[in-house]
């Protein structure tokens, strides 16, 4: 029985980096077409293009205006576009090439970081059913209330590509990248690493958040609440790659499991890290009810995202506390010229900033059900002689803070321990998995 | 008293090669802002991003289809607005770039080649209004019918700087090349050639159709129609240029001349030559009505621009003539195809092709008035041992087909024949004029 299925088929810089590789992706396209199905792709901008237009916009000007950087960069997905369209008619297929507002990605005003708050597909289905290959510009949107071109931020084609996916009820998402899926630890730390071949969305989303530059974080966010299939894989093989999606039934012709979990559930799915963070101790700061708020209301206004937050027990004799948080490397500046801005009003004594961190997370929804994890996490971290900074946890997932020096040692220890080694070393990649 | 006008500028390739150039054109925009005017600027891609642009398809595929080469070329004007906003606001303005399709350039659907058929300039009237400098992108607009992005054709910046002059009812419109005016002959052909002060909108028009590369010819068709002023500047120098538009009184306050002509006008304006045509000549036609018509609607139908026509007195013996017209090489091989599958049922003898060709010609609305004319541009010509094969003439033109390499020949002749070497060197640009 033919079954005729609606796929999303995102690929990133890396596997549209040249006209060959162009060509090689419109293979991959028209063999999936030629099954008989209905075909979508989004495109990311070729190789360093993005890089490229961003060096240009600083010889121009140190601060270019948000909104004409995303006219700027939006350029770059139009262009590989319009090239893999040429490269399937060259193959003898229609294609045609759709920029984020023509495929009717609605934004929000934000430029540089947009959201989608709709699609209106009409222009892609209208297509579809003229039996067309459609090829949308990933990353980019219209803005609902300028009509201004907004880009989504960088990696974004994964939400395009996702959301679009969603909007169009496509049985799947196809991710194509530079690695064969997700693994259970970076292969390049950790060369007995294992490709993951499934995994659920909130694992997915916790191994995200941790570091895992694999997907976005934003469009596992996306797959999860609209519930889309997505499979990641190598736009360079034909390997399987790694599912994300609800737990599937392990027999096919079984009844779903209504547990939802494989039988044989590893404890840990994989261990992710994250060099990126900074982070930020405010010192001796009174001891007094809604002073941490005022704090973090500071920091919230510049609108970075802070990551894990301790408090020490206050000092007795001075009614004064330390709050440490954590947050990205890139926004610290900002966090601390807001903070410094606050040191009279609140009374703190000082702000210390370390960026000579690194954060380590094991994930998986074992732990539920496993109770002795963060046991066994600990043990293991100190049987490497790596010493614990700070500590959060979510109902799957347990982060530890390290010096980053530390890191590596830190995440091979906690794969071994959790019994994550494969008895096949991996393949190493040169890329970075976007 | 001062005067705020609405100014359109247009600023080719050549003047925006680079971030630098970028920065030197911002400034001429700001400088002409803080002059208290409106203003409008259309820009083309970065110097040669759309030959790189073209390279980049030509590798995908030999064919690129119309559509997406569209999408692809239009990416260069969008990169170069969106950097001369930025470069702008680097000063302290604020100027707002716009596509093509967002300045409301609506045209037809014939990519590559689309012509203008419509502007909604609400957008920019609205970024007027506002006091923001408006940068709208060259080249480009959007398909009525099926909402496609479309070009216009190399070279058409300067069509849609004209367009939006006059649908703005802009004051003028400056095109900033990198040669500073019209001439009265190529410098690097005469080294004597004037620049020409001002120049008819008539005379602009049969120099830009014989060859004249400073104005396309499109958009000098679109100034006359729509009566705008077109001031040709160099972005290099602070120089006058040559203004393109209906002839002034001499005495700023004296009335309008009713023969709208100045006191002494020239004979000649100008002397333009083309060496981008080809002669094809069909031999032994039968002589009989509508054997033409059908030759030139076989090659009509290919949508190429004919030229200079010559049929020849048929030969009573054998009741057969030879036509011959011109057309640009760029179509050679088209027309040829065409005429080959014709021959059989026309009947003629043979087709020759010869590119070996150049066209001169004498332009200038003095001609009107003066008998005598078409005498000293052949004698010229004979003096200067030019043999002159085909002849076509308008009413402030003549045009003659010559062998290649006596163009240069006969273009210092009959500048020199009409009067119109200057005493001192012109400056020769490297520059196209493009």
């Amino acid at each position: 029985m033919f079954l005729r299925v609606r796929v999303v088929q995102k690929y990133g810089g890396s596997s549209v980096a040249d006209a060959e590789s162009i060509k090689r992706v419109a293979k991959r396209v028209v063999a999936t077409k030629q099954l008989g199905h209905d075909v979508v792709v989004v495109i990311s901008a070729m190789g360093d293009t993005t890089d490229e237009l961003m060096d240009l916009a600083l010889q121009v000007t140190p601060q270019p205006p948000p909104r004409e950087l995303d006219m700027l960069l939006t350029a770059g997905e139009r262009m590989s576009a319009a090239l893999l369209a040429m490269a399937i008619a060259d193959q003898g297929l229609h294609a045609r090439s759709l920029t984020g507002s023509q495929a009717g990605i609605i934004t929000t005003g934000t430029h540089g970081n947009a959201r989608i708050i709709d699609i209106t597909p009409g222009r892609i289905t209208k297509a579809l059913d003229a039996d067309d290959i459609v090829i949308v510009a990933g990353f980019q949107g219209v803005a609902q209330d300028t009509k201004d071109v907004t880009t989504l931020g960088r990696g974004a084609s994964d939400t395009t590509a996702v959301a679009l996916a969603a909007s169009l009820g496509a049985d799947y998402c196809e991710i194509y990248t530079d690695v064969d899926g997700v693994y259970t630890a970076d292969p390049r730390i950790v060369p007995s690493a294992q490709r993951i071949p499934e995994i659920s969305y909130e694992e997915m989303l916790e191994m995200a958040a941790c570091g895992a530059k694999i997907l976005h974080l934003r469009c596992v966010e996306y797959a999860r609440r609209e519930r889309v299939p997505v499979q990641v894989r190598s736009s360079f093989s034909d390997k399987p790659g790694t599912w994300v999606r609800d737990p599937q039934p392990v027999d096919p012709d079984a009844q779903p499991d209504p547990e939802g979990a494989p039988v044989e559930q590893a404890i840990i799915s994989g261990v992710a890290h994250d060099r990126g963070e900074a982070k930020i101790t405010i010192v001796g700061v009174p001891d007094k009810i809604g002073e941490a708020a005022r704090i973090f209301e500071a920091v919230a206004a510049t609108e970075i995202n802070i990551d894990m937050i301790v408090q020490n027990v206050s000092a007795v004799a001075t009614s004064r506390t330390d709050i440490s948080f954590t947050l990205p490397k890139t926004d610290g500046v900002t966090a601390i010229t807001a903070l410094n801005a606050l040191q009279e009003e609140v009374g703190f004594t000082d702000v210390l900033y370390d960026d000579q961190i690194g954060k380590v997370s094991v994930v998986g929804v074992g732990m539920r059900s496993h109770p002795g994890v963060t046991a066994k996490f600990f043990s293991a971290l100190a049987a490497a002689n790596v010493n614990i900074g700070m500590i959060s946890t979510s109902e799957i997932r347990i982060s530890v803070v390290v010096d980053q020096d530390d890191v590596d040692r830190a995440v091979a220890a906690a794969h071994t321990a959790f019994g994550l080694d494969a008895t096949e070393q991996a393949v190493v990649y040169a890329g970075t998995g976007r």
